[in-house]
C-alpha cells in the first residue's frame, strides 16, 4: 500500500490543504509522531521545515482508517457521499470488507469471538471466560 | 455477525467485569449512546437497571473495532499476544484483513485512494484534486 502521506507530507502543504490552525496541526502532528505512527523529517534547515511519514507501525494502521472510512461511508446513501475509495490503478471504486484471511470468508458473516493467546493474564483470562459464559447463556 | 454486546450488555456486568468505575461506565456509555452506536434498554424498573445493545449503526463500525484489534496485536509476536479473534464455530483463529468486496484483492497490495463522490462539495474537490497533484508529482 502506498503511503498516505507520500508526496504529501510537508507541514505547510497539509496546513493550507486541511485549513486548520497550525498550532492545532501542529499539537496533532506531535500525537501521532509520539504514538510512533508518524516520524518527522526535517527537509530543509533554512528556514526549518518538516515534513512527516508513516512509519511502518503508522502503516499496519492504515487499514483502520479505511475501515473507518468504508463504514461511514455505508451510513449514507451512494448518491449522498462526498468522498469515494477507487483504485489509481483502474479507478474502480473500492468497497472494502474485513474477511479473513485464511478462508476469505467476510467477517460479518461468522461468528467471531476474542479468546485468551498465549500471554493471556490470569485476569484476561477471567475476562474471557465471563465474556464466553455471557455469550452461551444469551437466547439469541 | 453477533453483536459482541450480545448477551452481555448490562450495566452491573459490564462494570464487574470492566472493574471500572460506575460514574465513567455510565459516561462511556452515554456516549455511545448519544453517538447512536448503542441503544439503553431498561430491563427492570425496580430498582431502574439498563442494558445496551448496539444498533444497526453500532454493528456497522464493529469492523472498525476489529481491525484496530488485528493492527494493534499486530504490533506484537503471536507468542507475546494476549487475545486472540477465533471462529466460535470452528475454534480456529480468524486473522481480520481488510479486502476489496468485488475483487477480494487485499486492500495493502492495491494502490487506493479518496476521489470525489456524488456529493462533493467544490471545496473537498479541490481539495482531492490537491492530494491527487500531490501523490502524481511524488517520486515513489
Amino acid at each position: 500500500m502506498r503511503d498516505v502521506f507520500d508526496g504529501y507530507s510537508r507541514f505547510d502543504e497539509l496546513q493550507s490543504d486541511l485549513g486548520i490552525a497550525p498550532n492545532m496541526l501542529a499539537r496533532r502532528l506531535t500525537s501521532l509522531v509520539d504514538a510512533g505512527l508518524l516520524e518527522r523529517r526535517r527537509y530543509q534547515v533554512n528556514p526549518p521545515r518538516d515534513e512527516y511519514v508513516l512509519t511502518p507501525r503508522g502503516q499496519d494502521f492504515h487499514p483502520v482508517v479505511l475501515a473507518l472510512f468504508a463504514a461511514s461511508n455505508r451510513q449514507l446513501a451512494p448518491p449522498d457521499r462526498s468522498m469515494i475509495l477507487i483504485d489509481r490503478q483502474t479507478g474502480a471504486e473500492i468497497d472494502p470488507v474485513l474477511v479473513d484471511r485464511a478462508t476469505g470468508q467476510p467477517l460479518d458473516q461468522l461468528d467471531v469471538m476474542f479468546a485468551p493467546g498465549p500471554a493471556a493474564s490470569p485476569r484476561i483470562r477471567a475476562r474471557l471466560a465471563a465474556v464466553a459464559r455471557h455469550f452461551a447463556s444469551s437466547t439469541r
